[in-house]
């Protein structure tokens, strides 16, 4: 069995992988109440060590998808939405449980990214963006069929590009970041801030109500999808300017609302695109925008992205 | 001898360059007084065998350089800089009069990136990004050691990332493209712009007035150039959280100004620059920002660029 870990700012998945893809084993922790990393290393691999028990089955490989690492170390540092901010070697921790077994880290983006390349709909492009939308907003960008990793190993960080000078603050000690725009705390605030501005009373003090809100038609939580469709359409006709992705996939937790944000994304994206990206005769975007078939088609989508971490 | 052709918005430079890098011939052509493409096409070939017949040396290899040609099929569109419009095939148009010689041809924003892989500064590393500044402003993007295309081989056109919402219309057809603050023209604009806000009366009218004017310290010129830089600076701070690259290569007859916009473009990437793409202690940007060492120390470097891509 192949095992995939999500480490996501809210909660921790961990899954056990058979050999056709099914995850016949899962576990959820709550990441927010572990205040130091080593606590959830050791937590992790004692749960991998319970399911190999439980299934009999060898551990062949561990891939674990966690923003702000450093794939080519496995180092966790500074990540913006993690409480935990020492700097720590996942890899290192986690293989010293486990002799022998190959263990791969990357961020959650690059993980949705491999895993749609393996898995999912990116099986026949080698130029495309999956664009995690959660706790964060990340990014993993494919050029030329490899996975694009950059200074650091820190490429698509896209959550972090300055889409409104001056804007709103980010835990990143900038301010303006689209992720504070388009993340589900950040359609929370668009919420919020809609709410002010119509003098109305909000009906919603968490993401998943303004999520519920919208699928009601409630026209301010639509409105908030709008704005976070808006300016996500804005940077990512910026970002095709820069590696010309043929597909975009969208993933994570704020993807699951689905046409509520995917329809006006993909309206902005098509007002802000060059013509050249565009096709000829009917001036719709060639660069296609679509629900990452992970998420779409595939249970334990983040899981799966994990696990084909340590497949590549 | 390969032969290096650069067609760009004003001047199409055609140059041979024998085995040692040297280019020992040299034409220079007004662009802007072809309408049709044709024409021009056949007056570079004219050029060549000129060249070829002076020299009587024979032609290995052509490379063309020139703004929105398709590089995977060789085809020119819809250029926003160059008169002509119609589509046509430079790469066929051109090898049609050179039976059995291969000729590439590739936007110039990509000739400068290839050009400063194989003879240039970018030598040693994988990762990184090639800034035009002349006409118009293009980008040539390598991620793990290879050039991207993307798309319809149209990656790289960074001056069509909006960056100013209702900023001032651009070519392409739409409005506050970065080009149009950061290019010649857009320099331009900026200090007549500057000089309505300042109630000065304008004392350049053309781009090289601007630049003459700031290297003799003119206040409102060097805020002309700090504005391009402002905007490029936050533009090239947004592209890093897409691609990580670890070194950006500014390039282009805007780039000859040197520090005049280096200085400030350095210090506004800075500023808005991700923590991740700094160095840990003093905080200065692990991404470097340098002139083209093509431009620098070596002459025509466009032609060589251009002729770069024939050898690629």
């Amino acid at each position: 069995m192949y095992c995939g870990v999500d480490i996501g700012g809210t909660h921790t998945q961990i899954g056990a992988v058979d050999a056709s893809g099914k995850v016949f084993d899962h576990e959820k922790l709550n990441t927010a109440s572990f205040t130091q990393a080593r606590d959830l290393v050791l937590t992790i691999a004692y749960t991998i060590l319970r399911m190999a028990k439980v299934s009999g089955q060898k551990v062949e490989g561990i891939g674990v998808g966690c923003p702000n690492v450093n794939p080519r170390t496995g180092v966790l540092r500074n990540a913006a939405n993690l409480k935990f901010k020492e700097e720590i070697s996942l890899k290192d921790e986690l293989a010293q449980y486990f002799p022998g077994i190959p263990v791969a880290v990357d961020n959650d983006a690059n993980a949705a990214a491999v895993g749609e390349r393996i898995y999912g709909k990116a099986r026949n492009t080698d130029d495309f963006l999956c664009v995690t939308l959660g706790t964060g907003v990340g990014g993993g960008v494919f050029c030329n069929g490899k996975l694009v990793y950059g200074l650091n190993g820190m490429a698509g960080e896209i959550g972090h590009m300055i889409v409104e000078p001056n804007g709103r603050p980010c835990g990143c000690g900038r301010k303006g970041c689209l992720e504070r725009y388009a993340s589900a705390g950040g359609i929370l605030d668009n919420y919020l801030e809609i709410c002010t501005q119509n003098n109305a009373t909000p009906q919603a003090a968490t993401y998943r109500q303004v999520a519920e809100a919208a699928k009601t038609g409630d026209p301010l939580a639509l409105l908030a999808f709008d704005k976070a469709a808006r300016i996500l359409g804005h940077a990512l006709a910026n970002i095709a300017c820069v590696t010309a992705p043929t597909h975009i996939f969208v993933f994570g937790g704020v993807a699951q609302v689905g046409e509520i944000l995917l329809a006006p994304l993909r309206k902005y994206f098509a007002e802000n695109l060059l013509f050249c990206y565009k096709k000829t005769a009917e001036e719709s975007p060639a660069v296609c925008i679509e629900l990452s078939e992970l998420m779409e088609t595939l249970k334990d989508a983040a899981i799966l992205g994990a696990a084909a971490l340590a497949r590549l």
